[in-house]
């Protein structure tokens, strides 16, 4: 829907130097190439011309739209040390933060319609003093003090085919959840979905199913009460307040191929709740986006791969989806009336 | 495997006869009438009548196999109280719990291979005096006298397509999962798995992959301590004698199509762990086995669908499943060197 044409290109951030990163943004033009949506890398031009394709340093996001036909425009923004397959080098946290926020800024300025994230490491970058859990906060803070006419987030949504999952706890222990899917936490999310499948993925009238916390949903109390207690009366404020919700089904069947024919996005408790049926059913092709920011975001679903990487293992479906989704993203965007 | 031949038919209880189980268990003769197995339903033969399809009372299971491919065989034991499709009669509640009873009898004497259970409603049991919490307590309350050189169940797994998926908790609220899968009792189902797929599934060497309880299987105890205090000592110990298990692994990446080729069998920690992938893989021909029975015993995954009752609406996907799976069980059993 975004190739090159009205709407900016996208800017990548390159994500940890030692990871698969290199490799599968180099795959992902080439399989982008003729189709787009065309992206500027915001990292360092040498690493990507050991990947073996046509690379560009380009000084402007402006010709990047023009150059991602023939070879992979990237801002080239040199690491400090050299870089080993497999093994991340604290010396060069400070600049895989910095490519995040500079592609962030690109995106808020208008030159780049969205930001795709290449996947980071944590370990290097706590190494070097980064304090954010993760991308998604630390985009979250960089687009803070951003005008925004939304509900912010940020809410992680994991794509996988047709199914969109949207998670209320993310990283908590199995244990903690029951106490931390409050009907506030849940209202608030939701809200931060319908929002943003109108604006972001322009379905004019979304329709969210919520999923339940227990075994058959409770089965009206007999296998726990946060249905009755949390989850059902969440949904009727959210129903009541113009946000078309299911009240809590069974999580079990909802994601078979046609019960996901029934909703836009599911609203699940916790990550394996939305996990398993998204790698379940796409393992490969997944994407992380993060909705309620004043930019549009997304990552591929996977790690950086310090196992295979430099080998020439990786697969670039994550990414290349990934890519797609934000081109169709920040397409929706600008044409929504609230753009 | 299991057609009319050398091992005797299946016995398959007709359910609560208000739902869905007359209609799915005459669809399921006529899709099963050639190439078998083979099964006689203890039931009501004029409620089967009413399905449309040719029915045969028999008087002894010897003779069900012959008339399998021309008609419906019956061990027919009427009800006392009419059938209306949608509306359970308690008047009706005991002689299905002796549907079951006598099914599970005629494959304790041998005259069955095994047994079939079609979908019960508990409410109308329940107000009839029975007080099992569903079929599979039923079953073991029904053969604990009988001899068994296994390791004893129950041990619920749920089958689709290629997965097979076994589970430690199982109609718990969430919040008590946590605490309740400990490490004794999953070993003790591991080892359950472990012999039925030797005995039953005639799975020489079983490979047996262990899920975890928390995201990222608790990233090294950042999200959770189960996988480091509970389940990996557990897997430890059941490698130690003989079981081969995996240490616990993410739950999300589990069940794609190529993560289950590394595996015969999934041990699940919480009902929607397992149910998502079954139902998201296969949502219409999954199947419940019961593992650690002295008889062999499936049931289609569904319940008696007094919404669609007796509208020509129900799909017997599931029961067919459930048949074939029983028979090739039974088949697998009667060639076990144990057995």
């Amino acid at each position: 829907m975004a190739g090159p044409g009205p709407v900016a290109p996208l800017a990548l951030s390159l994500g940890e130097p030692a990871g698969v990163g290199p490799e599968i943004v180099a795959a992902a033009r080439d399989a982008l190439k003729a189709s787009g949506p065309a992206f500027a890398v915001v990292g360092d031009a040498a690493l990507l011309r050991r990947q073996g394709g046509p690379v560009q340093a380009v000084a402007d996001l402006s010709e990047a739209a023009a150059v991602f036909p023939r070879a992979l425009p990237v801002l080239d923004r040199p690491l400090p040390a050299p870089v080993t397959p497999g093994r991340p080098d604290p010396a060069n946290a400070a600049a895989v933060a910095d490519w995040i926020e500079e592609a962030v800024s690109l995106a808020v300025s208008g030159a780049a319609s969205g930001v795709v994230t290449a996947p980071i490491a944590k370990a290097p970058l706590y190494a070097a003093g980064f304090r954010f859990p993760g991308h998604t906060e630390f985009l979250a803070e960089l687009t803070a003090d951003v005008p925004f006419a939304g509900t912010r987030g940020p809410v992680m949504m994991l794509t996988a085919k047709d199914l969109r999952a949207a998670l209320v706890t993310i990283h908590e222990p199995l244990s903690a959840v029951p106490a931390r899917v409050k009907a506030d936490r849940v209202e608030h999310v939701a809200r931060v979905v319908h929002e943003a499948l109108r604006r972001d993925f322009g379905i004019a009238a979304p329709r969210l199913a919520l999923a339940a916390l227990n075994p058959h949903a409770g089965e009206g109390g007999a296998m726990g009460r946060e249905e009755i207690e949390v989850l059902g009366p969440a949904a009727a404020a959210l129903r009541a307040g113009g946000v078309d919700i299911t009240d809590p089904l069974p999580a079990d069947t909802m994601f078979h191929d046609e019960a996901r024919r029934a909703y836009d996005a599911a609203i699940c408790l916790y990550h394996d709740q939305a996990l398993i049926p998204v790698k379940t059913l796409d393992f490969w092709g997944g994407v992380n986006v993060t909705l309620g920011l004043p930019v549009v975001r997304t990552s591929p679903d996977h790690g950086t791969g310090f196992d295979i990487a430099g080998k020439g293992m990786a697969r670039a479906d994550s990414l290349i989806a990934a890519v797609k989704l934000a081109g169709e993203m920040a397409a929706a965007r600008a044409a929504a009336p609230s753009a």
